[in-house]
């Protein structure tokens, strides 16, 4: 029997829930609503078209064979309607009607539905900082705010821009205003790192590092106090200095619209989220909702996930676009993962990260490798960064992350691991994961292999680690003299930071430690130093073997430290 | 108690086998055996040798810290004895010794073992080709075959090159001779298609167009007869032509070597694969085996699979170090894994094409689409070619093979689907599947949750499908007069086929189509076409709504019959 859906929301899920309803059932009717002028854009494309990177914001909103996804399209080409303009205010539950207004005219209306569709996602979270409303001070929540953003841009009024959050979306935004339009771009977090809470403090500093050499600065751990200026913004005043500003962009995250959700009397979180099943409907099973205004299932944890992102409104769209026609599809929930480009490199994470799983209380532990992303004998090639996080005791692989510094290996290889988080798999399954192999695209031994490897060296006690976050630590601190570098390559390369640093570097190769072990002194702490950590690995085995216990292996070797900002001079 | 272990080959698996052995149990003494003065090196490497990509041999032996593997290599970095140019002749498995044999001076020598590891390889499968003992006939089976190719490469003596095999090797070696040599290739290939068993003949198609249009030389379903020539190959005979030729290179498969070890009475299988469980222990528990000369599990049928690969190899040589220090390690498998760089092109596979899944038994179909790689207003874009077979009923998937235009990112979506396909997943699960999402990287529907999507309308039977292969016989037989090509782009797109096959091709935009249904004729079979297959399945939808159901969707639309080598034209 023909039904008559209803969908307030027609950026992302809106669109997705009702085409796929209307390809299984083309005899219903659909109604889309939404408060906007411009839908179903590429929210995320909003930092690419600020950049210049796409010129058009109608390409946003375009299909990939070039029709603008607008009311007229929608009818013709997918038979829905699409009301535009116009805010939902409430839905009567029992009447089953849903009460909209016009913006433009004032004029309410009464919208009656068989099942109702919430596609209502996020807006950015509210800092409450003083001057928010001033000229100058934007968020980026829609494609209105983006073509605002961009015309002050273009229009050469911005030379110092602000950004407030160094997650994803802030980054994003800085790069394209660094990079394309020569703007002085600071980003302000309050954490004391970029991407908290997604990437490593060890990882994130390398990302950083690479945006600071590209001319992005950053002042972590710092809060903004307040905006200050006439009627346009000209200062960020934080909690330790003052920035000069033609322009700030809230990058703060986000908070789920679930208004109308709570005023109809349906579930929602203490987090503001509404609650849906796995099927995606709410409390009332009438009414379906997906995308930024709900929280699904962590598949790593079993707890409610959060993660407004596109990728994931487009899947649950079809799986509610194929319940409203009565099939029994689900969605079981995310391990979370993530990409981004940030100049020449790239990042990339599934699941947890080690602080995220240590403060969900696994007892984690952290393998971080450096390897080529192809066989190291074909000629073009590229280091890659990899970490991995796993649970200790049961070897359970939590969360995997990248740096990549060219294409799209190293998000290759998060993309073969992501979807396997939730089988609960092991170090042992990453040391045998099986991926196509060939020298133009990868090693014999995969970068991933070695990375389950190693892990399962950590884990058993036989691979005694330090990361470049730490070893930076230790060397600031090495004045104390009780640590050696112990470098384990050939003396091209271990020579100059002997000559450098006598006291507290040593070069023994690790083809002759066996035979010069005399001179390894045994009353300092060592850390054994290799180009990626792989024979210095091989030199705590032999230190090991012969009774000399107290080494540490650098993980990820000189590549580690010099990706980390450490011995640029060499 | 430190033990004896004789390792017989030094490529791949033996040498990962005894030094993640020799890391675990330092004080055990592990000796390795080879015929062969150069060992270590990456085979996979030899068609990038050949290239001259890679410039030295050395190279493929070098480690990525560029120290040569070579026998004091083993000896003062991993503590391994090696020795070259000796074969073993024999295994007395009561004394535990093996009888070996320096080829050099033919002096013969017993080793005593604790625990023996055989990775003896493979050797080209020998197709008593009369006529193959002619000077400039060879086949890739070692470094020093290589070697040998390459002198005559440079040496200026090749023009005309005949390679013998259509599969992985044959084709990279053909890349190498046509794109970087110059030299006229041509391939021979028994079978009817590039790649067979491996890539469907679809797909297979459009890597033979693109290899054609790079000026290598196909025939197909052709067998060679004999070789011709004085002392020096000068024709290749097949049983429908005669090649002339300056170099043959035998490409066609290879077969384990297993004699010793049917010689020792060890369990071999009808193939002559050595038999191993899931520790990679032979029929003998002191006798390990792995690497080109074992079978193992395939995943997906839980039959017998053989891969001689690298990648394999190494990892089922740290399975068996690890057992070889008395753990418990165990190597279950593979689906079977591909990917091969011709040209601009990249292809990659997992698990069964269509062909082998039916010769297997399942009863089984395949989708197939064409999509951007990256979100499509991203600038930097290029499209992406996949399929999936899957299992009709429980919609279980069993394989996927792609092609990609440029970059990684085909890989990376093959590598996010085979560690999976153990798992028994269904098109649901590639509907659903979870992977990073950012527009440079990916679509927010990304191009494997598109071809979930189709799979699962494909089996419920709401999007009926040609392909490439199967439309461009229809086309070749439109003159019977019973089939339309109905186009559902825009005029700009249709025009020029409408105007050059007024006959045959007929254009309503998909948009149009409610309206302009009149137009349709009801007494012919409804060939729909767009661009990659997208709009002409929403066609479908309504034209079925319409009651108008003899209609077939092109799968991968224009784009993937272009790529199939029609239409070049326009």
């Amino acid at each position: 029997m023909p039904q008559n859906i209803v969908i307030i929301g027609a950026v992302a899920l809106g669109p997705k829930a009702g085409c796929h309803f209307k390809r299984l059932d083309p005899d219903s009717r659909v109604t889309m609503v939404d408060r906007d002028n411009l839908i179903s854009y590429g929210g995320c494309g909003i930092p690419y078209f600020i950049s210049g990177d796409v010129s058009d914001p109608d390409q946003l909103q375009a299909t990939s064979f070039h029709m603008l996804r607008d009311e007229k399209f929608f009818k013709d080409t997918k038979d829905i309607d699409v009301i535009t303009n116009t805010e939902a205010l409430s839905i009567d539950r029992e009447k089953k009607t849903v009460l909209i207004r016009n913006i433009l005219n004032g004029k309410e209306h009464e919208l009656s539905y068989d099942k109702l569709v919430l596609g209502t996602g996020s807006r950015p979270r509210n800092l409450s900082i003083p001057g928010s409303d001033l000229e100058g001070v934007f968020s980026v929540s829609d494609l209105n705010k983006a073509i605002a953003i961009k015309e002050e841009v273009t229009g050469g009024k911005v030379g110092e821009a602000v950004i407030i959050g160094a997650g994803a979306i802030g980054l994003e935004i800085a790069e394209s205003l660094a990079d394309l339009w020569g703007i002085e771009t600071s980003v302000v977090e309050v954490m004391n790192q970029i991407l908290p809470g997604i990437i490593s403090p060890n990882m994130a500093h390398m990302a950083q590092h690479h945006l600071e050499e590209n001319d992005v600065s950053f002042y972590l751990g710092e809060k903004v106090k307040r905006f200050e200026g006439e009627t346009r913004i000209e200062k960020v005043v934080t909690d330790k200095r003052t920035l000069n500003a033609d322009m700030v962009i809230m990058a703060a995250g986000v908070t789920p619209n679930s208004d109308i959700a709570i005023k109809a009397g349906l579930e929602v979180s203490s987090k503001g989220t509404i609650v849906v099943n796995e099927r995606l409907e709410t409390s009332d099973p009438d009414i379906y909702a997906g995308g930024d205004c709900v929280e699904i299932t962590n598949l790593i944890t079993g707890k409610p996930g959060y993660w407004p992102l596109g990728s994931l409104a487009n899947r649950q769209g079809r799986v509610i676009g194929t319940n409203l026609a009565g099939g029994k599809a689900e969605f079981e929930g995310a391990v979370g993962s993530f990409v981004i480009k940030l100049f020449e490199i790239s990042m990339a994470s599934a699941g947890l990260s080690l602080e995220s799983a240590k403060k969900e209380g696994f007892d984690a532990v952290s393998a971080f490798v450096v390897q080529f992303d192809r066989a190291h004998f074909y000629p073009e090639k590229d280091l890659m960064y990899l970490e991995l996080v796993v649970e200790k005791g049961s070897g359970r692989v939590l969360g995997i992350q990248g740096l990549g510094n060219a294409g799209e290996g190293m998000m290759g290889r998060i993309s073969a691991v992501a979807p396997l988080l939730k089988y609960k798999i092991t170090t042992e399954d990453i040391s045998n994961l099986e991926l196509p192999y060939s020298p133009p695209f990868s090693s014999a031994m995969d970068i991933l292999n070695a990375l389950g490897n190693t892990a399962e060296n950590i884990l058993a006690g036989k691979n005694r680690v330090i990361e470049a976050a730490e070893f930076s630590d230790w060397w600031e601190k090495r004045h104390k003299g009780d640590m050696l570098c112990l470098d384990c390559r050939e003396w091209g390369n271990a020579g100059p930071f002997v000559e450098k640093y006598p006291e507290h570097w040593k070069s023994i190769p690790q083809g002759e430690l066996r035979t010069r072990l005399a001179e390894v002194p045994k009353d300092k702490k060592l850390v054994l130093i290799c180009n990626t950590g792989v024979r210095s690995y091989e030199a705590q085995i032999t230190l090991d073997q012969m009774g000399i216990k107290d080494s540490y292996n650098l993980q990820g070797g000189m590549a580690a430290v010099k990706k980390w900002g450490l011995f640029s001079e060499f």
